[in-house]
């Protein structure tokens, strides 16, 4: 069982890749959970065509423990991936991240992650920024995590600050990095950017993902892409990532860059100034 | 002195907002200070054009408390602009809530709020979706919160979440809603949508904001859009939010809606489906 972490800037589109990718394992005959770790849980808003699912922190405030049962906290979604929204805590008041770990825990002693699970995917909020969002690696469960940047300043200084949790806790535990996704924002010279700076962290760029009015078609849809449309090119491009991560055995303690390289990196592709 | 948060989901524009706000309420010959409470220490990164502030927390960390200098944490930017960044914890360790509120509580000691200061502003990263990041709020600094939006139902899901953390503090403090800006991302009917949501969670659209590329184009040059070309429309239109933000005297504590509400108001505009 492969339990990944997508993590990056807000905003920058981990939660449709994550999903997308899912579906394009789940067609690949793969038994995936997917674990929504933002207090919004909208994780897996696609894989379910928009319907709601019954976090497992609210299902915890609201029923007594014995009576709660694993088929309210799971729900199978498109290819059979069975969604999870761990929730958060009342808006403004305790950890977030505390609220995931209490989640995951109480998925775990249901015996959610028993059977042929091959995949269990943790979509996490933002940039890791405190110990809370950063807790599925702390506590050892996501132990191989994906950057998602896109070309652009803020989104790949976010990704440098994550390779930095991830090289904290590398040290003392399990955690490693697969690899950066570019989803593009058609930002100059983004490509070579991205696979510049990927190197720089000791990492690979793993996939390039093209800007496409078809991931919002399809999300407009409540779908994924490859939900909506497998026959669009966007479908194929998360195949082709989905691919690269089941066939992925490249591991690494990230090395991340200093701010005063990173900026050089932006002047040298050209993209600030 | 009003002290201001900017609220909003990540990646909707709060920062480039608030800069270009502050920037136009310096231009009205205000005395502002903007205090950077995102740990990416990036939101004086304009009204600075470029120039990198010290952060209070990495300042605290590196220096003997009886050496910390008030002009090492607060540097003038664009209008005479005070800018300060808080800084985080170390990345995926401690909680960058309760860094933000060492960093103010510094600030405040070293005589940072003395003066004739009209404006305080608290930049504060992403929605708030725990305890820590409502830090500002429930310590009691920030008073007056605007919510950042966009018409896309994501956006409006975080305002939502975070006027629940408003209504909480508002009960025991001085916690109010001045209104919700709009940054449009083109969506349809976007609008008659923000202002009917802004209705009915008991506050008003204090300003729609459209898109212009000429945010890009100010960004690029690393100044805001008023520092870069005053005389451009888009300059105008953050002018005119300021003086509205300025003139505002329309507090409220906000009603949230329910999730069922929200989607109800995204279908009756034509945006979901």
């Amino acid at each position: 069982m492969r339990q990944i972490a997508f993590y990056g800037k807000g905003g920058i589109g981990k939660s449709t890749t994550q999903q997308n990718t899912a579906a394009a394992l789940a067609d690949l005959d793969n038994q995936i959970m997917v674990v929504g770790c933002d207090p919004k849980a909208d994780c897996t808003r696609l894989l379910l065509r928009g319907k709601r699912q019954a976090t497992v922190l609210d299902t915890i405030r609201e029923t007594e423990e014995e009576e709660i049962k694993l088929e309210t906290l799971v729900t199978d979604g498109y290819g059979g991936v069975k969604c999870v929204e761990a929730g958060g805590p009342e808006p403004g008041v305790g950890c977030g991240g505390r609220g995931v770990i209490t989640a995951i825990q109480t998925l775990q002693e249901l015996g959610a992650y028993n059977g042929n699970l091959d995949y269990v995917f943790y979509d996490v909020l933002g940039d890791v920024v405190c110990g809370g969002f950063a807790m599925p690696i702390r506590e050892g469960y996501a132990r191989e995590i994906y950057l998602v940047v896109s070309g652009e300043y803020m989104a790949l200084y976010a990704a440098n600050n994550i390779s930095k949790g991830i090289k904290k806790f590398a040290s003392r535990g399990y955690a490693r990095l697969g690899g950066v996704i570019c989803n593009s924002r058609m930002v100059e010279n983004e490509r070579e950017l991205v696979e510049e700076f990927a190197r720089r962290i000791n990492t690979k760029m793993i996939h390039f993902i093209p800007r496409d009015k078809d991931v919002q078609r399809a999300e407009i849809n409540k779908m994924t892409v490859i939900d909506w449309n497998p026959d669009v090119n966007q479908a194929q491009e998360y195949r082709e990532l989905a691919k690269k991560i089941n066939e992925n055995q490249d591991f690494t303690i990230p090395t991340p860059i200093t701010q005063d390289e990173l900026e050089e990196l932006m002047k040298t592709y050209g993209v600030e100034d």
